[in-house]
């Protein structure tokens, strides 16, 4: 059993019983990013928050075993295609130096953290069109000399 | 005169003056991320607000007509290379999959437009190391049947 | 079950009924651009035109809730080669810049949506041979600065 | 002399006289996408309407010769990063199957020409926003079996 | 059944009863190249002349319904490896700009179609050594202007 | 002085003096699509011939030596993008392993070699259009085995 | 039953029986390096050699017509990345202009086929550690002009 | 002065004396391939052997320090296109798993270096069309275990 | 039964068994990185090695003889995705050069070999935080001149 | 002036006065790994150390200002062809996957730092060759869950 294959059995018993990613991570008492990615392959949850999916959705032991397994973390196109994903990959080419520049102005010589990191979705309600927020963060990791 | 050569010009002012993205911001009375794009040639200003950043520089008029001329948006490396900005690129590809799925979930068959769009980035100090912030919201986009 | 599966079906279904595309998107109650692109896997149908598709072509039931599902759009081709197709992808080589240039005349900085956006496909029949007429129309996106 | 020589030229004579693209091609008693498109390098003008666009921007006469050699077509991005030319890659790849298969059944096994073609841009006022236009038509080509 | 599965079939047929090309082309009453292509899947024959191509060969009859398919024409190759097909590839880098410079001599500013098209492949006997003769012929396409 | 700088005056001189590339290849004494191929730096001309050419356009004569160099072939793009190039390319892909099959069947196993090899290209006039016929003939080159 | 599965088969019956290239190529009458290509799947044996091959190892009837079928040369790696593999890629790239300039300074304008082509691999006993050797020729084939 | 720089200048004398890269190997006292690797700066000379080189063309004292300095090899084409340079990355396409599978069983598990390594072309008259003739010897690496 | 085979019996084993790389590498009397790579199909153990693998997790006497089975490295991604080794992509990218200079000023011209090659990495404690160790040694290869 | 400006004067004195890196590493009193990539131009010197190698080296006192600006790491070659660096992608490649399972077993899910990171190069004398050893360090970072 592999974290693809337990994947799809996550998006069988959300279209059988009509149970959205809010109550996954609800039941797993982690964010809806973080559990939303680990279901999907991408990260791995503790023994204790997989096994809370795990009953929640009615899926086999092994299957929590699995969501607790290390990933790797392969993504497999170098350009996304999809709309909704190609949108960011825009965004980190439009304003990825503008990031860099002030990332640095603000911090000094360094990144920002993808692993030390969170990030929520929230919808904003707004008159002239629901706006959709996401708030990222990462440790500033300075660049060492030695 | 091109944008880039704009660009030039007020990378060489920045490193005389000591002048921070931030107070250029302040003089065109934008946000830091918006300028700051548009300095490196990714967004147009409007002309008084590329006039006011002209100004504050002591850039040529010529120059303040190429900040407000309408870009191309050229980003010449399909997977970026310099760490800081890779770190996104790389968030794109972890987390691309499930953000799609919580936006669907949250408003529908849709996307987070990169055009209606805006974006800050903040200083989060932390005991345990500093954060760097990212706020970014777009327009929800739902999908058109016809 | 997967999209993929549903076109297989479909495309089965038209192969022994001699079922047109037109008459699909009829049963359907909306446009054949947009039928054929759903039943193909890259929209997805209401699940009310879902349920009419299946019913006109005698599919199961599970196959209506697929055609509803959001779909990932997905190309895997980056230069298509099917010379129908690919004839299009010369047409944004050839003519990109040009509609870029008057987009921006006539509207300001911005683009033609892609999401906000119909598409028709016409035949002008024409002494001198027949003519594929394509109407395209998308939301004009002006940039936001802030 | 070359091609973009030419188109510099010409973009410098519209940013100091504001000249229109509209202007251009009404000088030069052509459509607006075929004149923008030629200036841009991506087409040829007939000597006649080369030497119009030529008095009516003040370029020397040897651009006027430049404008009506025959170009050679060359667009150096595979997958185009502007936003506004990527969105039509981008609906290329969503729709182009269900093109083929359109033009497939109204036509006959064939392609829509990209030769003996004719495209234009319009603005349609809308009170939701208003709309990019695009009306291309293209001979219908039939594969020929011998 | 797909046009993959009957070039399997063909293929065996052929093994089996040393069938030939030249012999299958004569049973559909077209051309060697047209035919041998088509049973590639990269054409479609006429319903009648697929129906001859499988008497001839003792295929099933939704072969001949699928050999008169409308195929898409997939080349996975970017760069053929097949020593046989890339000489050709190379010849189309070594002479394609000669090419276009005499076509554009002898006809004007436009293209040799690759629909409205024919090729015929001969064997010359020689005595420094057989040489294969390809001949190939395209209906000129001249440039529209509009 | 290189084959690069050698094209451009060619070029030049094919401007000014309204010379076509059939008067040079007369010239030279050889065929059309090889002196128009080694005008534009893709193979070598004889001492001799290269002379004639020089001579004919009244270029000095490191050109004529230069003409007669041993060229490095170097084709930069991997898809030609020029239409009229990249028909060739599609035929490639289209009929590349119908090619193969028929060479097979009528020589072995081998190649037409694209060395050992000469094309022409004529215009066949025809009241539906006129035709761009082209006739290559290339060596059969056996594999050896040993 | 194709190459590949072949290709299977033989590596099987030699681990099983402990059976070396060396032999099979005995076996054949032919080359250690043909052999094993063509065993490989990138050339094909007479099918008398092909028939030996399949009596020495003990392989089905059917397995001596596949080798003996003309084979399509497929390398699915642009880059090899084997190391044994790529260090040839390498020298291809560090040594292949001087390979070029020398074999045009001894023999003219042209190339060293790789279709009648031979190569022996030889072990050369060193004190300082055993080389491998390498022999390859291939006719050399002189550019014709026309 | 770069690499390329004195490479310029080697085949300036080279052109004007009529040179062979026979005759500055000669000069060298080194091998026809080395010699010539060096001069295109894919190889770094010894101070004696690059002053010999100098010496012998004529060159400046300066091109002698270059010659000697250590390159960086850099092949910018992935896939050569030059037919000369081509063949021999066909070759490592076609027999690159034979060669591997016949090192590995006459060496064990290992490679053949491309720095310790040698080669030289020679010219094999030959009655049927002269051969090119490649020995190549690298020192056998055995894998490491540990 | 393939490398890949033997690799999911291997990770299926220490699954059940909660086996460490650590004691699979002890049980080979080799060191950790050695064997890890060997069962990840990337090295190849010696039949002792091998045999004792297979004993410790209790395989089938096949999977000794595949893993004593010299491998064919094949790595598919050109950038790795998965973090943990894109950061030694990205080392390689930032440090490549450095690592080039210090090489030559240490050794000469020349190069670490990855065949003649260990590697250990270790946990090195650490008050702010753990870090990873890599010790990495290569013979040293001078370049051949000859 | 630029970090590509300064590396070239930084090579130029290296060139004359036969420095080391070794040399100007101890001038700038940091590590030779370390000051070697700041002066390629892919890290950041502290102004004092920058300073120091400016003198050290007699360059002009704006150099130490661009070897202290923050650099955007470019490395041009998705794939390094130079034999010394290609040799540590090579590395990457194989011993990758093995890498990843170390660092999580003996540290959890996560990765090694490349930013809090530090390397040396050192010479290990061996009698049967010279060996390279790096060492290398990267804090251990863990995954977050949130």
């Amino acid at each position: 059993m592999t974290k693809a294959d337990v994947t799809v059995m996550i998006r069988a018993k959300k279209r059988e019983g009509k149970v959205s990613w809010a109550a996954i991570a609800e039941a797993a008492g982690l964010s809806e990013v973080f559990v939303t990615s680990a279901c999907l392959g991408m990260n791995s949850l503790s023994p204790e928050a997989a096994g809370k999916v795990a009953d929640f959705l009615g899926l086999p032991s092994e299957a929590a075993i699995v969501l607790s397994e290390y990933p790797t973390k392969d993504f497999s196109r170098t350009v996304p295609t999809d709309p909704c994903i190609y949108r960011w990959y825009e965004i980190t080419g439009v304003f990825g130096e503008a990031f860099k520049e002030l990332v640095q102005e603000k911090f000094g010589d360094g990144i920002m953290s993808a692993i030390d990191f969170d990030m929520e979705i929230n919808k904003i309600v707004h008159e002239k069109g629901d706006r959709v927020q996401v708030v990222m963060s990462g440790k500033f990791l300075p660049y060492k000399s030695w």
